[in-house]
């Protein structure tokens, strides 16, 4: 196990353009990758429906009549997972999941993830945690490092279901459990994220909330019963607001995702009034997937020096389609702004499609770029450090590549 | 005549992907296509101004010192038809209008239809039907096959002209006349559409209207005398969820057309929510052009098992730049989901375009796909006869391919 | 000096497609470019922190750790314009700063812009004008002509500090006073800039305001004191209708700009109320920039016949990737609503990038297409000599190019 220590960060450096030369022409393969977003995968064998639901944001079944493998993910499971099972490129879908099951889950998990060469793997906790495996399993499989993100509304949920159950508790007490759990949850994460683009989309009032408006949402929050889905706006305002108090990374979910996002609320410009009230705060906001809205985003990580970007998820699912909207992300974002993810869950065919299209696209990019106005190898390669590793390092004060090296 | 009886349809069968092997590269020239959305063709012949009318969404004429023909859409009319017609590529326009005039619009409808080498014309009969002509003479001048595609605003806009004039009638005639009316048409038509883009915007209420307000909007209806253009919100609503009741295909108009689109109000995420209501109905929709949403409709069509789109009318009038819509169009939705339309009206060339870019740019990304991760041809054409037919067919439940063959 | 008076205005001239035959390749570095919208350049010399503000729009210093010049418009000043300054093509920012200072900015200047080879420009006066040299200037420096676009906003703010100071100045006086006001600024001015996009965003109602609406936003303007930011969404309405009732060229900022702009707001389809009321008004409007909405802009420029649009800034700050935009922008809209602008505004390195990437990416958009549709060499140079130049001469009524050839 090689998980470090996530809460002690080293200080900050600065971005740097370390020069690579071992060939004459760009080679990514082992760009080091800091995937800043992602969680644990599934450690038990899984059926043909399973594997089905694991490979599309949808929560229903494929439409009938027609199969999640016919589809740009489906092809590069195919197409270039198959081959790291001992497979041919192409054989059938049935004949895939036969040999999944055959090598068992834990084999499989090992081969693709090892493949998928990243160095470090940041792996958000609250979604679906009981399915998938933590951050120091994850970095065992891959033999990698791993460091933890907290997410705002599965910590609330969990602290508010611990909470109403107790004879004295009002909403003062809930409110200041709530710090106290985030307080701790920071000692070792090294930052959280908010999903309320699923919850409240991204058109709420960006203001602190009112103590009287606290009040009453955790008054409201203590009268639940049962399984909690926080989609509370003030609560899930105040979550965002502890996190910059705290001068948190705070990963945001922007764009594609489950069909229970309303897309078009989830445009990240919609942020705007936010990002600009907590410019100089100390927080750092990371805009995840964003696909289509990505050249949004990469405009408001151009103007706000606070603010950064990933394509993440729209690579995976891009499959051979995925060199366009990486192309696309590197327009107007200044290169530090820029993050790599593949926010895979679940299945480990996802972190490798994401690593290895990812790699690909970059490369395709700066090959053209060098094309076209003859960029020398040593700046590709150091935009692509920059990008892969360097910015989320510097970001999360997290990296362990260089405390290896000392 | 081929025509066949549109109402009849087989049972749906599953999506295939057949291997076609005759050479080794990808050809689309013979794919079988389904236009699934498209109207007839005017078999007048036409002067200047009426032809750069043609072939623009504007309802303006060209701006002073310019020419439609100054366009990717008229650059394609010069590149691509003027040979059909005998006439060396880039002849100037006079040349290919006084060329079409010679030939008269009946040669040249053929010519350009059968050229476009289309199986079956899905066609939308509720636009301007005066001009142009219907399914049965479309299927003889294109020696191809046809079925109806119903709109329901004039669908409604003609029951309500007919029966306002009746002593009798009152609300609950007219919303029981409509009802009958639409039965009645789907006795042979394979599915409807609906512009409720342009005439009432995305944003509107997505629930069943209740008694109180269809009665009261089906009173304001009755109250109105002259030409009737429905642009109530309440009975466009009604329509819809007519077709949702009789688990309709309902064509949606999306994204780009006409310049009395709001096209902010256009945008297919604002039909998150009646999508989301809908999807155990046993509708379907299919989100026409799209462009510049097409990206947005793809995502709809990943997520939601009853969404499909096409990037129709973005083909045509997107000419060499065609190819990047095209391949825009292949990235989260899945292969079974994506259809195929011309949206032509009137003009033979728009049919022939929108097949010929939809052929060419089909191949070209795929060819790209093939390159980067090895697609083998049988799954190349496989996808291609998915977009091209196969879905279309399964969708409408209209296959006469397959019938011929047996 | 070669500046023409802007104010005698030619009659407009159609659309020409002039064959242009030299050589047997497509070769723009000749193609006279009308710069229609761009801003002075800052004669003193700069400091590097002073330097890197100029190359951005955000208002902020780059983020701790990065440099402005690591982004594409960083990288293409290192890759193109450092030989213009008699340096190696990828020389470290130092260096580059270095020998900015060593040879002047005077002589930087001369040497970018006459690199530009830009036949036209046309300035902006109204943003930081106390900074930046004029139109005469300009045209002195880069050997050139220029013409003057007045902004309302600034032109506003002038006339009401210097009205509320005077004892007997009420509303009616303010509002006649920035009527004579405009009206001298269009003797020699050939049109006008509304950057209602950063004040008041693109929902604003768009009807003409009424008269007692009118008097109140007067009254509420002349009791401000101390430097003004006109934000009074009434009057910046009736800034827009004083430029429609006088048939100006009305250009709007659209799109990426500065970051207090709240770019969601400025999705210039928020503007097609305005459009369809002002389709026979005789004014003419141009979408400045328009990314990411230049797709949106393409088709308000095609239905629309009073509507004109460019990918200006887009350019610029997109560096190697300006090809894509610039090939996006190539779409729905007729060739002769099409614009060249670089939006530059201090640094002469942006106007000479504009220029070189502007004429990069259509002779590669027009290679293209001419390798997939066979676009006859005199037809593609036909286009890009509208979009350069013959477009925005023929809007504007300015043409000194066939006023020198005379």
């Amino acid at each position: 196990m090689k998980l470090p220590s996530c809460g002690t960060r080293p200080p900050p450096k600065s971005a740097r353009c370390t020069p690579v030369s071992t060939s004459s022409t760009i080679d990514l393969h082992d760009l080091p990758l800091f995937d800043h977003h992602c969680h644990g995968v599934i450690t038990k064998d899984v059926d043909r429906d399973e594997f089905e639901a694991l490979i599309s944001e949808s929560s229903r079944p494929a439409t009938e009549g027609t199969t999640r493998f016919d589809s740009q993910v489906g092809f590069q499971i195919l197409a270039n997972c198959a081959p790291l099972l001992d497979l041919p490129s192409f054989c059938t879908p049935e004949e895939y999941l036969a040999r999944r099951t055959e090598l068992g889950a834990a084999e499989v998990n090992k081969r693709l993830l090892r493949a998928a060469n990243i160095a470090v793997y940041g792996i958000e906790t609250g979604h679906d945690a009981g399915r998938i495996n933590g951050p120091a399993d994850m970095a065992e499989i891959a033999d990698a490092h791993s460091c933890e993100i907290v997410r705002l509304e599965r910590l609330a949920e969990q602290v508010i279901e611990r909470v109403r159950d107790r004879a004295d508790a009002g909403s003062a007490e809930l409110l200041a459990e709530i710090e106290r759990e985030l307080d701790a949850r920071l000692e070792t994460a090294v930052g959280v994220k908010t999903i309320a683009a699923y919850r409240i989309g991204f058109d709420f009032e960006d203001a602190r909330p009112a103590a009287s408006e606290l009040e009453a949402s955790a008054a409201r929050l203590l009268a639940t019963s049962g399984s909690l889905r926080l989609d509370d706006p003030v609560m899930i305002r105040q979550l965002i607001w502890l996190a910059i108090d705290r001068a948190c990374v705070i990963q945001v979910h922007v764009g594609y995702g489950d069909d229970d996002v309303d897309l078009h609320r989830c445009n990240p410009l919609l942020l705007t009034r936010l990002l600009r009230a907590t410019v100089d705060s100390g927080a750092r906001f990371t805009l995840l997937h964003c696909y289509p809205f990505h050249r949004e985003a990469g405009y408001l990580a151009d103007v706000f020096p606070h603010v950064y970007f990933d394509v993440g998820l729209g690579v995976n699912y891009t499959g051979s389609r995925s060199e366009a909207v990486i192309a696309e992300s590197l327009e107007l974002a200044p290169f530090g702004k820029i993050l790599f993810s593949s926010d895979a869950w679940g299945a480990s065919e996802l972190y490798y499609l994401g690593a290895m299209l990812f790699r690909r696209g970059l490369t395709a990019a700066l090959e053209r770029f060098t094309q076209l106005d003859a960029w020398p190898r040593e700046q590709s390669l150091g935009v692509a450090r920059m990008i892969g590793y360097e910015n989320a390092a510097r970001l999360y004060g997290f990296d362990p590549l260089v405390r290896q090296a000392q």
